[in-house]
């Protein structure tokens, strides 16, 4: 069977849904994450989501997804603009990686606008809140069936 | 009847298919223009499509889509990292725009990695060749259904 | 007969009057070349007065005023600020140039700051809307009857 | 009656008419102030005219005209680059003030690019010698009667 | 028969020889083109000589030259310092590019020192006036006959 | 009851009174906690004291007071110049923060000039040893009682 | 006696309570003077106020004090970011200085990030209004008890 | 008994072996440590080996080591260019520490340049691979026997 | 009668003798400015001697060396770095300017290696204590001599 | 008789012909020498043709050819970045100097891309292996009998 | 028989044992030569040892090593930093060269981190004195016997 | 007997008299080092003079100069600049350095504002031509006497 496609959120995505929803609105995280299975189920994909505070963590699930998984979706929130660690970790591994925000980061500080997984990453989607990872989930399930 | 849809490709572009196909793929810019008419037609949407090697067309065409178009969808080419006067005819108008690439812009030299036209787009997607164009009409078209 | 001035503005001022009213007014372009053209008619100088979105067509006029005109009165846009061709066409005549803009360019964003045209002019005024072209027609029409 | 308009000038500019006249000409700060006078006195408006090499001086002067000025004419002279606090004083007022220099001082050193000034002003007028004043003056004339 | 050489020039190359004469002399840019077409005559080669002051007219005719001659020589004026539209248009076609210029580009202002067409070119001849253009000329005829 | 306070130390301050003495002293985290907890139950206001060398942990306990405190204490040590994953975690939340260090940190390190947490802060105290914590509990309680 | 503590404020702190209220509150530099005479005189402390628009005036009363006082808080304003003439004031005096500012600079324009005097203060307070003042005096007075 | 030497291994170093064989070869970590276990053993000096993936877990082995160990060997992977944290724990301890790089840093990205640990450390082996390790343990075992 | 030779020192120059003598020494600047006038009187020379802790005050005496002076020899001290305002007096006048400091200003911090004073200066000499003042007046007496 | 043309070629380029011959092909120096030579001796001229990997031996050589010379060919290799001695030694002389690289150096490393010699040369030519050398050659000869 | 070792000490490196010995050491350049000479003898391998205070010398040893040695221990020492030359003459071999420093370069003034040998080298060994290059050269002695 | 003054020269300064006169005067080196030797004669103290357009030779005379001279006065010519081994030199000896230049330096180009030698000279004395050095020789002979 084919491997899953992991789905990763770094620091306060968590908190999707009820910080700032001017900026991220209001669908929490599992709401995402629950839309994003529906639509992989279609495709007979599995999906497995992660989300943590700590960089070590998304440092970890790059690795095990570089063993078990077949691509990743990655949101690695504030980590994007300051973790090597986590871009080494892709750089590690095999598998495509596309890179998605739910804000259009380039809207935002000065320092949001450097990415160290964008130079590693497939591709960049950001600034259509949830649908980043929705439009992100349908290249690699096209890919899958196309590529 | 619903207004239509801009699709603004800038310098090179017309070459799409023929050069660099180790990058940009084989895919000429007709090629995408027609596949997006049939998909923007399912949804009863027409598409203007329009390129050009001068930086003053793409003014005059983002003018123009501000007066009678309902969305762009823009890849400025090297004028993205150059142009403020196209930011300048974004900045006037007030339908949704979308920055499309095909390449991992920030793949490739530095000065391709700040953009103009990213902080005044609603969002960027980048990197997935033809379908970078495709995924950006989708979006607009599920905004023009459910928005 | 006393050679005409140039009144030459660069990109997206033909939007003027309909685009961002909060900081460029209601006046159209057309507008100020009327008012302009009265003005200097009380002086008997004839105004010839351009806009185009086009870099080129600048450098075009700006070399055609060179041969033919008396002064310049300028507002490049957003030329302003990337176009060294247009500093050399002004580079390469005679005939004194004042730089003007309708915004106080100082309070806007970081790249507009500086000004490629500023170092060849004879002046500069801006912040004034529409009166900064007169301003600057006022000081010419005083040197040709003064200097 | 109206208030008064405040004719603010800086370092050195007392030594006006006598130093560097190839840049600067040969007409004092005396006579400006003289041609000012009669100038507004046709609108029925009375101006103030300081003059110091004093940063400090400036500033007072500046909280003055905030309290008994219609508006501030202001050329700062080498303050404009350096000076924080004259920025300050104009930041804490609610009248006009329109920055002028007698020089172009984009044709002058790097350091005299930059002005702690112009964001704060309404308008920038530089480069027409004493007349650089007069066109401010006549700004504000004309505001006050129609604006 | 061998395919023609482009000779290509930038904005404001269309006043050579009437303008800052004590930087680019008196010759005009139609007599380098003939003294350069007598001189390929001799080798049996065709030019194909352009001038204009629009950057999608120099993209236009380095995509025409990749399709229809054998190399270009290449004066970008004042494009080669602001040019990403150039150097991509230079980047997709496989014929040699030689950088000329009139002047010495390093005895000018820092921003005329970097260009975006070098690192794309066979090589850079500047500082000679005409006789840049010779000098590439005779580099390309020799190499079409020993190559 | 009223909220408690949060008081977060990050990496290296379970150290203190053992490490580098000369700059922090021999008073332990413990000992600032103890006397905190005593200054505030005064006020009848409980605190809540969390140390870690985790950057998430740090995260996590700003979401965790967002929901239960009533304001937050921080002094993020070596964080407090890295981290966006904490300054996003204190844009998350609605309760006041202030930022405090143990020595005054513009004396050290340029690198240690910038912090990502001042700008979302109310305010900042540094400096003082174990009394920058407690003038900044002082603030706190001043303000709950009298704003 | 004990010699008196200096409190130096800088310029256009004399508008305090007038000027942008919505920054600086409604508290004029003399209440604050007064409140912390009055809080000073409980511990048996003189104070000593000064506040001056001019730079110079502020390296006089940090000598005096060097002779004169036992300690200095200081908001020196706009001077903080220029005056090195008032850093090397407080680098000529052996008693203790603390830098106060009622907001929070580094919420504020990037030019206000940088003091010349926080390296040479014993510590730096900022954010809480007139109370930055206060939590200054508290530090001397205590220490003037216990050090 | 003589105290342990600790050597520390930062993030993605538990790939290594797998990732990037080109540049890291095929020795995995726990050939590494085991190798270095049988040299220091020769030298009657127990080794303490760690690995993590998290910033949070190296600061508390290096405190750990100051207390029990007598030096340490550390590679801190992408921590070293972005970690003040790791680099405040080195500076709080009083063992030797020295930096080791299995690949020579300065081979690759410019932000792999710069190393947080450097400035603190006794001294720095780069670009040997496992051996980078070995030369270290060699320094310390032969300065514990001689020095 | 020959015109007197002005010696001009700046801010904290009134504390020479008494702060920082390990950088400064003991001699205070009245025995500088004795100890100088008794040179100059051996060559009919008179001195004028001025000291301030205001910019403006530089400024003025600059202007009046300009009028009735012969030449000046200034150090003025931390307004070196940071006043374009004495530099434009000294633009203004004639006569030569030699600067001097007692210490060497490239030993010290970076800020003060940049002087807005040199480059209009006849000639700097530092780090001879009051000695670099002597030199520079025997420079100008051997002038006034020879010259 | 005519003085000679100096050919001057700095370090490392006596090892053309063996060292990365992908970059500067298999002739050597001394083959470049003799080519140029017979050049030369068509129009009667004389060359003197020298290399060193010594600074120092250009700078003599320079002077040298400024007294002896018509004219300098100068390839000063790796020392065309780092050495403003040999600047200054072209500075000294009244001679041309045509500067000369085998490599376009806009290709190579960004510390190549600057020249301390270009802004002191008639011009540069770079890019064509050995013929860099001929076409400078050409161009003096040509200006020789000409000029 | 194996080609020789060389090993080559730069500017300064003469006076090892007389200058700044707090940092250095006792050693001499010779102490160190004939040490590690005993070394390499043990595995029947020659050492050429040079040491030179000229850029030149270096540029000409690296070069016959080229053709004469097996690799290279070079402490280039300020050239370290400076030289182009030196690094194209590394560059321009392909003998293995490892680069060493005695000091702890990151630990000294900013202009010594830049290393132009680093990139080129095949690793870096610094801050153990003496044994720097005894480290270097147990390197090569392994992979010569195992590599 | 007391050891010798070294008075060291740099790279052109051969050429004093005869290369730019209006910068340098028309006197030569010799002149300079025959002007010394007289005035130092009158105090008994030889000198030691030498030019050299090595930087080498500038190392070896400086470390010379350390062994064997009481003070160096040095005139690096553009190596001032650039060398880090002649800054190295000077801080590997004990005895009082003053660096002189002929020109004012801070008149020339950007790069000539920076030098190596500057934070280690006991001073500087700049723009006085020969009357640079003099005044050099002038305080050593004074201290040897006094100091």
């Amino acid at each position: 069977m084919a491997k899953p496609i992991f789905v990763l959120s770094g620091p306060n995505l968590n908190l999707l849904g009820t910080r700032e929803p001017e900026i991220y609105g209001k669908t929490t995280l599992k709401d995402i994450h629950d839309s994003l299975t529906r639509q992989a189920a279609k495709s007979q994909v599995d999906l497995v989501c992660f989300q943590s505070n700590m960089e070590g963590d998304l440092v970890n699930w790059i690795q095990q997804a570089g063993q078990e998984g077949q691509a990743i979706i990655i949101n690695a929130g504030a980590y994007t603009h300051t973790s090597i660690a986590i871009a080494d970790a892709i750089r590690s591994i095999d598998i495509p990686v596309i890179e998605v925000h739910l804000s259009n980061i380039y809207q935002r500080e000065e320092y949001r606008h450097h990415s160290y997984i964008s130079p590693l990453a497939k591709g960049l989607i950001c600034g259509f809140g949830a649908k980043s990872y929705e439009l992100a989930l349908q290249v690699l399930l096209f890919e899958a069936q196309n590529g």
